[in-house]
């Protein structure tokens, strides 16, 4: 019955999973590693004129993790969708509750929604002032998956019967981005400060020095506009509250690049029904791209269901409504998103 | 004596392979998966002035698979030669016998040979018609290695006695091809229906309805030709026995390309020898790539000879004479193709 | 207590691992597989005027090994760092220890430290000449790391006790590098002796015969310099020596690029402390880029210093001196790079 499919041509991937199935060797290596792996099919449907509806794949990952002692720990995190690139670099070196190092290519401690593994966000997309300000796909210095490559120290401040109650992020990038090299001397700082006043409930603040390069412009052989290093900072505070089946996610994230002011926030609230088999969110977020400047600020209202058929597969649909200041357009758009992995 | 080259320098392999002997540990999942993988060394030599002869690495596929619940199943399979990219990333939900879903990046369903793995193909390269009209590596839309992004349902229609005697497709797809989004709001249409008359025989019919978006030409600044969608339309047959030592696979296949109208067909006669030890092949391919227009097809005769070493390993000889209508080429050539994989 | 950097949104990762745990399956394939790994993180301080420093992923590798049976054997080899890429893709045919095939894309048979994995160098960079001259970064070929498409035969000579004494590699290749097809008829030959007169003790000679496709350079429509083959020979001895905590290793390779000879060679001597958790190292690395020419040959004074973690993680420390004849620049420099793998 599982061979109803079984014509000759379809029939070479059942073929190749029986061959697995009648002889299979488990794949060894020389320290203990764990693979996880994802992928998120996607369909959007946007109102707006020209804006292509359709499916595709937004993610396939492949993850590799594994603590090799007491104090060493690794990762190798690859996305293949799109153009394959790395993702997740590094080391980790574990010293005791207070001081551990993170070293190589990884997320940069700022902003709760960036710190969210895209497999357990509420929503299918990252909040506006995310994507603009954390290194993401609109900030100014291109889509750095929320991510560079230095070194982060952190761990615990304070516990409290043995629980912590306040944790700390420090780090130093090279602040050009994943899968290159610097572009300038100066190096960003990042910092980040955590407080869970009780089980459930982090309130955080963070801070981004970051400078950022920007080359010459030529016309001709003329250089018209010599290069520059600008400011890049980025101001945060975000909360993040889980009580049974109700969420809470909220953000403000202030950035300068060289003399713009921006700033968002945003206001997610999410309820699981039917034993979390069903969560339904709602989202506020604004964003404004420019703090000088009037009409360039917009707000969009998301609403979404999520269906888990098990832990490793689950179905989302988003509405967002889309409203701009000044000048409206019709821009709302509805997104649906499988994701399975294991 | 399997240390014989092990000097320092080159020791280096074998002395990784002997700490993984010494202490390996299975590398774990959260879910069971199935890791499988070859590549296909190819040498070439070509009689045509100016076609260069060489090796190259034709495929290098990693490819994982797993079963995850009763419903869902998994696939993410990339291709490591050349450019590296994904090939198969997408969900199975198998609901019975009846209707089952491919949700993602996959294969259409669409030509016997395009279904098949390469790695169960009786000659080194596919058919002339489905590489130019199965989204292979002649298709106007590029090589997009038979595959598209979006969902296809299929099952049985037909049962006697449990053996599958109608099994249908149905597919709806952006049709701009793997790793990219859509590019125009049309959506195509795939469909197939198989018929399994007795044992080995398998009769398959499809069509394609698809539209392919055409950039607008500018000269300068000019936009001399708007951009436009034109059709991507495609028809065929297939049939496949095997009986003992015996294969036969056959297609016919049209397409429409805007207004061109082409069509090819090829038959393709197999045998073994030696305990399928051997195997030896012969193909008749004919391809029109112009209906309407005179001296542009072309019949290649294709001989082959395979060798499998072991159920991973197979070594295949081709020789192609390459006959045109009209003026004719000396473009016959000659094909080696080790393949090993796991 | 290992919970203690918990807070929702950075616990994404502790997560997937803990639900690793609790239901962990091991990953199988249908033949016997290993997987290997690593990560090498780099801080590069140079002195030179213009050149940045900064944090880079130098290589993130993955490497899928396996004997699949007494004849035949597999590797696929490939590099998340920057542009993601195909190392190696080999089947290895060992007939016995005279006579051994390895087909398709692998290091060429060329320089002791070219054939030295990265993973086990004494320094941090390669030196000049191999760099120069060994299908590596600064070859006029382009970084193919030390790679080439084709067939390498290899294996004993000469036996006394069960101990090789002689071993050679012959192999043809391309010549056009890795990941691509070959662009000239011609096909490059590469040989290598190796004797082991005494355990540790390894002294080769080696030879490469090639050739370089150069294509035409045109100014507007006008072919003014038409395409060429030039030549690209390599020469090579080299010695590499092992005693308790002693190493000792030394290379000088010649190159002819079409009429431009080169030259070079290094020393290297190393010493292990405190049970080989610390070796030190020094290098003394000549190169001169044309011996027609005065003022372009370049010396270079490397110390480094190596602190092993454990067996898969290593830091190290380098310093360079770079003295070039003629007019000298101030182009010193450190490196720091931090390896760990699995």
């Amino acid at each position: 019955q599982k061979d109803a499919d079984s014509i000759r041509a379809e029939a070479a991937i059942a073929s190749q999973t029986n061959l697995a199935k009648v002889k299979a060797f488990p794949i060894n290596a020389a320290k203990k590693i764990t693979v996880a792996g994802y992928t998120q099919v996607r369909y959007q449907a946007l109102e707006e004129t020209g804006k292509i509806d359709g499916f595709d794949i937004r993610r396939a990952r492949v993850d590799l993790k594994g603590t090799f002692s007491p104090y060493w720990g690794y990762r190798l995190q690859f996305d293949l969708a799109g153009t394959p690139k790395l993702i997740d670099a590094y080391a980790e070196l574990k010293l005791n509750d207070y001081f551990n190092f993170t070293i190589g290519q990884a997320k940069i401690p700022f902003s709760l929604e960036n710190l969210a593994s895209s497999t357990k966000l509420e929503l299918i997309d990252r909040s506006q002032a995310v994507e603009a300000l954390v290194a993401r796909g609109k900030d100014v210095g291109g889509n750095q998956n929320g991510r560079d490559i230095g070194i982060l120290l952190g761990g615990t401040i304070l516990k409290l019967k043995d629980r912590p109650v306040i944790d700390y992020r420090l780090g130093v990038y090279n602040g050009a981005g994943i899968n290159t090299v610097d572009n300038n001397e100066g190096k960003d700082i990042a910092a980040r400060l955590i407080v869970h006043p009780v089980v459930g409930l982090d309130i955080s603040a963070a801070y981004y020095d970051g400078s950022r390069f920007v080359p010459e412009v030529k016309t001709g052989t003329v250089v018209t506009t010599p290069s520059k290093t600008v400011n890049r900072d980025r101001f945060g505070l975000d909360l993040s509250y889980d009580l049974k089946n109700f969420s809470l996610r909220s953000e403000y994230i202030s950035g300068k690049d060289d003399q713009t002011e921006r700033e968002g926030y945003y206001v997610l609230g999410g309820y699981y029904f039917f034993q979390k088999k069903v969560q339904l969110v709602a989202k506020y977020d604004f964003y404004d791209t420019d703090k000088s400047k009037p009409d360039n600020a917009s707000t969009w209202y998301v609403l979404g269901a999520n269906y888990n058929f098990n832990a490793n597969t689950k179905l989302q649909f988003n509405y967002s409504i889309k409203q701009e200041e000044g000048t409206s357009i019709d821009n709302n758009f509805a997104n649906v998103q499988l994701q399975i992995g294991f």
